[in-house]
Order: C-alpha cells, then structure tokens, then sequence
C-alpha cells in the first residue's frame, strides 16, 4: 500500500468515527478519557522503554540536548499526562450547547447548537506529550483526530497511541476516533493537509518554519500560531509602579514563551523616569537590551537595536526598546511590528486605553496587566490547543469552543415562507 | 505597471485603509452608507449608460437572456441599490461589541471584542448589484473591500464604484476603504486570492465551477458556498398537514435557489399517505419527479432516480424522492448526499426531532419548517453576503457577524503572572 492510499484509508476511517464521536455522550467521552489516563499509568514500564528507542535513535542522530530534553518520556511526564487527561474529562462538555434561541415574525424559533468540526489532523514535532494533550481536546470537542507527530518520537507516539485506543475502546467508542500516522514518510503530511474530503482543519504545533510551510501547501482551512512579537507600551500617564512590574514580569518570567515581550515601548516623557530603573532590573537577570537612537540617549551602555530588530522574535533573554512621541505612534509601531499575538499598554488615563483597546489588531489586547497572561490556562478554558495569530475562527488561546463550531437550527410548527 | 503590480499596489491601499476603517465610528459609516445611496440616485443615467455598453458588449458576445437579465441595471435596480444601502445603515453597528466580560482568579477581568477581519476580497460574477451588497456590508462591518467583478460588467461595476467613491469621501472615510479591480485580466483573480499580506478573507460569489477553483487556489481564507442539496425528511410520526404544506414550499416556492429542497426523503409507513396527494401537487406545477426503486411502486408513472441524482443539485423544477426505513436511514442519507446547507425533519416525534437536530451534519437543521427559511433577511441577519457551507468561522447565512471577528481583550490594575 502506498503512504497515499494509507492516508486515505486512514481519512476515510476518522470521517466514518467522527460522526459517531460527534454524537457520543460527555460521559462516554469521560469514560475514555479517565480509561486513557489508567491505560498510560498502567503501562509505564511499557512507555519508558519504547521511549529509550526513540532517545538512543535521538542521541545517534545527533539531536540537541534541548531536544532530546522535550522527547523524554519519565515517570513524571507520564503523572503530567495523566492529570491532563483526568482535567480535560472534568471540563464542561461544549458540545450541543444551544444559544441565542429566539421567536422570528415568520414564527419560527432560531438559535444556533455548538458542534464540532469533524476531523481535526493535527501536525507537531519532538514533544510525545502533544499526542495525549491534542487528542483529549478534540474528543472532547466531539472530533475524530489524525495525529502526525515528529519521526524522532514515533516510538513514544505509537506506544502512546496503543493507551488511547484502549481507553476509546473501554468506553465504546470507535478506535479510529484517534488515530497515529504510523510512517515517518513526509508525503503522509502532503497527503494529510490535501485530503479535503476527509479532513476538516489542521493545526500544526512546532516551529515557525514547519508552520510556514504547512499552511503554504494545506488545502485543508490551517489553525495556526506562527510567532508571538508581543509589546508592552509605557504610556507617559501609566502609574510608574505598575510599569515596572508590568515589564519586568513579560519579558523575564521566562523567555522562550510566544507571550514573552519582545519590544518595550515607552513614551518618551516618561523614559527618563522608568527606563534607567528597569534597565537596572533587566541588567540584574542577564537580559540584554537594544534601543533605539533616542534610548540610547538614556541607557548610554546598550547596543542599537536594528531595524531587524523590531520584527524579530527573540525567545531569548534579549529585548528590544523604542521610545515613541505619542500613543499613536505606539499602535503604529505595533500594529506594523507585532504578531498579532499579544500587546499591552500600561496607562492610567481612559480615553488611551480605550484607544489602544479598539486599535491594536491583535488576538489579545491589554491594559495594566502582563502579556504573560495571555494562555488558556490563565484565561480560564481549561486548556489550550495552541494560540492563534490567524484573524478568523479563532483568536488568541483555543480551548475546546476553538475546535467546534455552530449551526443554526430552526424549530417550527409547520411554517412556510411566503 | 504589469498586473501583480497593480494589484499589490491595491491590497497595499487597502491594507492602509482598513485601519481607519476598523476604528471609524458607527455614525461616519452611516453617513457614507447614506451618500452612497444618494450618489447613486442622482447618477442614474450615467450607470444606466455605462450598463448599456456592457449589455451591447455582452449581446455581442452572445451572452444568455438570463445571464443578460442578472446584468441590467435599470431604475428599479437602482431603487434596489439605495434601499438596501439604507437599510444596511440601519443595522446595529457589530464593532467593538464586548462580551463574556469576568473576573478570573488571578485578578484580571477577561473579555471578547468583537473586530473587523481587515481587508476582504470579493469575486463574483455578473450581477452589479453585488457591488453594493458587499461594499456596504463589508463597510459596515470596519472592514476594507477589494471587489472584482465579472468582466461582462465592468463599465456598469466602475460607475457604482464611483458612487461609493462619492459616498466614502463625503464622510471623510478613506476612497481605498472599497476598490474595484478594474482590469479584466484573469491574472488580477490569482494574485487577490494569494495575496496573504494584504487580504484576510476571499468570498466567491458564484457558480460552483468558480467557487471551486478559487478554493483551490487561494492562499487567502475562503468563506464559501458551493451547493445547496437540501432535504425534507418526512417522517412517520409527521403531522401529514405540515408535512405536506412544507415539502410543497421547499420545493416549488422558488427553484433557482440555494436554499430549495432537491430530495424528499419519506418514511415507508407513511408514504402511502403522503406521496400520492404531494405527487398531485408537484405534477400540478409542472415539477419532474424522479423516485427510488420503492417511490416507483406507489407513484407508478414517474421517472427513476440514478444514483447521481442524489447528489444533484437540480436548481429546476425536478425532485428526487426516496423512500427510508427509519429516522438513522434518513439522516445516514443525508450526512452522505447533502452538501451541508439546509434539511429538515418533519415530525410530532420528540426524540427524533432532537436526534436529529444532533446528528445531521448542516449549517441549517429545522424541525417542522421549510428549508426556504435559510436566508439572512429570514434568520433576522438584516442581510447576507452568502450562505457558508464551510465547517469553520461561519455556517449558514452570513451576515454583518460573519465579517468579523473577536479578540481577548484584558483589562487590569498592574497584575503579574506568578
């Protein structure tokens, strides 16, 4: 069989079981999902060994140490797998759930039912515990899944895989709706992200590049995250305090995180007074700085930062800073330089934030708080599939809702339209 | 300039317009809307001149009567035009709406805000009221539009864009807030549909041979209907007079639209009572019926239905009817042959109404009411750019909220993630 005919075959088959998954009751998707939990507890041993392959393969290959860090499956990478799963099962089903129902002139009663998409691949790299994280939220959601992990993690991916099936089949439910593509072959991801008929969106998890390349090629609609370039503007009538708690806190919670700053503006009425501070702070935890010409008037020792500078994504201790005239210059720079991911303006003056609200064209937009906020856990949807930069769908952090969508539905007594 | 050029020059444009435009207040795209119609009032004899050349253009072309028909501009076209464009500034402005506002445990209060999508790219065929249609639509909704319309309209498409142009101006809006491609050559279609930096979203509004094709080539989003092959299940526990009443006005209200019944599905046991009297009626309007094997023993005279009228969208006086088993028949026949747009149930039956409102897999699913009702003016939208058949963003009829979108928005008082 070729990898075209195997990822058909395995299309038709996640179609076929997501009809009945789309209809499955929340306890019978709980029942799987505590039975997958139980099912991975019970094969540690089994996990941890066929995760060895992987990694004698990883360290023969020559991964990183980063890499190799992330593929590791231990004893508590699997307690982390299991509470996951037991969280996503005490999550409110979503659904079915009906909204907006109201009485037409016509006499007819309109609303609209939550359902789910369908078939959802999902295409990811190194880390095993995605194919456990992505599968409980789409059956959650009522959706079939098709799994595509990295080539470095098939063992891990496939021995994981084997748990899950026996969850869905304590519950009842059909094996196929989850489903690991079980060759390295890169055609089955071409295949996977062309097969219209069968799939119904696609969310990749990983790098920018793979990101990048996957929705140039997917026929099939992309939920996508491509970088986090997020701000902070220091308006010249925030509250000082706040400030630096505020930028300090989003750049140096942790830096490899798409919510970490990247760009610090500050008005330049109030540069004088925040920046030497915060820059003391920064330099305390190894962040190193870039400014532009007129911060370089105020932070003598700094480098200059380049015009590559505003557009890139550090996820590293590195920040950039400008300092800019007025707030309009602020979303400016931001809505030319950011992501759409994740801005904030500190202020304590309304009419701004209210601007800054209505006119940053990002998935998250803040006043007074930090971007670090900005993930499903924190927003309260229990948890989160990834975060979308796209501008339809779905913005910002997707939890369940993110992978159902609505119908309207119609019910009548009888009535016609003249 | 070749082409690509001009076009990237126009998303360029428009890109820049869209920001003014997404954070213009409702009153300003009000009074634009309200000139446009004015403008157009007071042109008519320049756009009835201006569509005379594209119908002596298209005669000589030897374009179809109808196909002349949908091209006309007359004074009751125009009357059309400005009504709808006030009626648009009539409805309640969906920008900035917020909702789900809350507090979350970490302090910050947590909400949605609904945005505009950016620029939309609109093709269609050759209707020049479409021009309008979007334009306000899109306006409405703080989006910037790039329309390119069918080549055979071109005259009439530019003069309409004139009065928008009008219409824009006199309320101090940007002209680039809605451009008409105005070169005819195909190659401006391909790069509208790819050109990722400055369009958002592309809706097809056309034949399905169109709609497909773009589909498959756009880079850009797609919001789309391709077919409407709708169903009426009549079931066994139906109210005869409802049911009979209903699949009369699905089918012979209009025929040429998307939202008509194609197939009429009946339960065995009550097909005796149902098919004969509506056969009567159907015959009586002139429609050709075609019935499965088990039809054709209780309608003796009627033709037989070949697999491919199942999935024939007929848009004509012709109905195909099958006789079902039972209620999973009927929606098992459904998920296979409809094209996800509109079915209905006719039923007294509780629990077949709520299985089935569940199981079938469409934008509309209706319980004792006809399949007509699927429209944006119908469902209270105010009015529609299309009907979606897509599974995300938007399903069914898409109104002013279907060209927009939400982003988070965060409002706090110097909280910090821990």
């Amino acid at each position: 069989m070729s990898v075209d005919q195997y990822m058909q075959a395995l299309g038709e088959r996640a179609k076929r079981a997501s009809s009945i998954v789309a209809s499955a009751d929340s306890n019978q998707k709980n029942q799987a999902l505590k039975q997958m939990a139980v099912a991975l507890d019970e094969s540690r041993a089994t996990l941890i060994a066929a995760n060895a392959k992987d990694l004698a393969n990883g360290k023969a290959k020559g991964l990183s140490a980063p890499m190799l860090d992330r593929l590791t499956i231990n004893d508590e990478a699997i307690d982390k797998m299991v509470t996951s799963l037991e969280q996503v099962a005490a999550l409110p089903d979503p659904v079915g759930g009906i909204s907006d129902m109201r009485f037409l002139d016509s006499g007819i009663q309109l609303g609209k039912m939550r359902v789910p998409l369908g078939v959802i691949g999902i295409i990811y790299e190194s880390r095993p515990n995605v194919t456990v994280e992505a599968a409980s939220l789409c059956l959650k959601s009522g959706n079939a899944t098709i799994l595509r992990g990295g080539s470095e993690a098939i063992h891990s991916n496939t021995a994981i895989a084997a748990c899950i099936s026996k969850g869905l089949e304590q519950a009842q439910l059909p094996a196929d709706s989850v489903q690991v593509v079980e060759t390295v072959d890169r055609e089955a991801v071409a295949q996977l992200i062309t097969m219209t008929d069968y799939v119904d969106i696609i969310i990749p998890r990983g790098g920018k590049g793979l990101i990048e390349r996957i929705s140039n090629d997917a026929k099939v609609p992309v939920i996508k995250h491509l970088d986090g370039i997020c701000h902070v503007y220091i308006d010249d009538e925030a509250d000082v305090v706040k400030a630096i708690k505020i930028a300090d806190n989003a750049k140096t919670r942790r830096y490899g995180v798409c919510n970490a700053m990247e760009t610090l503006l500050v008005h330049a009425d109030i540069a004088e007074t925040v920046l030497p501070e915060l820059a003391a702070i920064y330099l305390s935890k190894n962040v190193e700085l870039r400014g532009c010409e007129k911060t370089l008037e105020v932070l003598k020792d700094i480098n200059a930062a380049t015009e590559e500078d505003w557009s890139t994504e550090y996820l590293a201790a590195i920040l950039s800073i400008k300092i800019v005239d007025d707030l309009a210059a602020a979303i400016e720079h931001i809505n030319t330089y950011s992501s759409a991911h994740t801005d904030a303006i500190i202020t304590e003056n309304y009419t701004k934030s209210r601007k800054f609200l209505r006119q940053v064209d990002s998935s998250s937009v803040m006043v007074n708080a930090s971007t670090a906020f900005a993930d499903g856990f924190e927003y309260g949807l229990g948890a989160e599939i990834g975060i979308s930069t796209d501008k339809i769908h779905a913005r910002g952090p997707v939890g369940l809702e993110g992978l159902t969508s609505q119908k309207y539905i119609v019910l009548g007594d009888g009535e016609v339209r003249s």
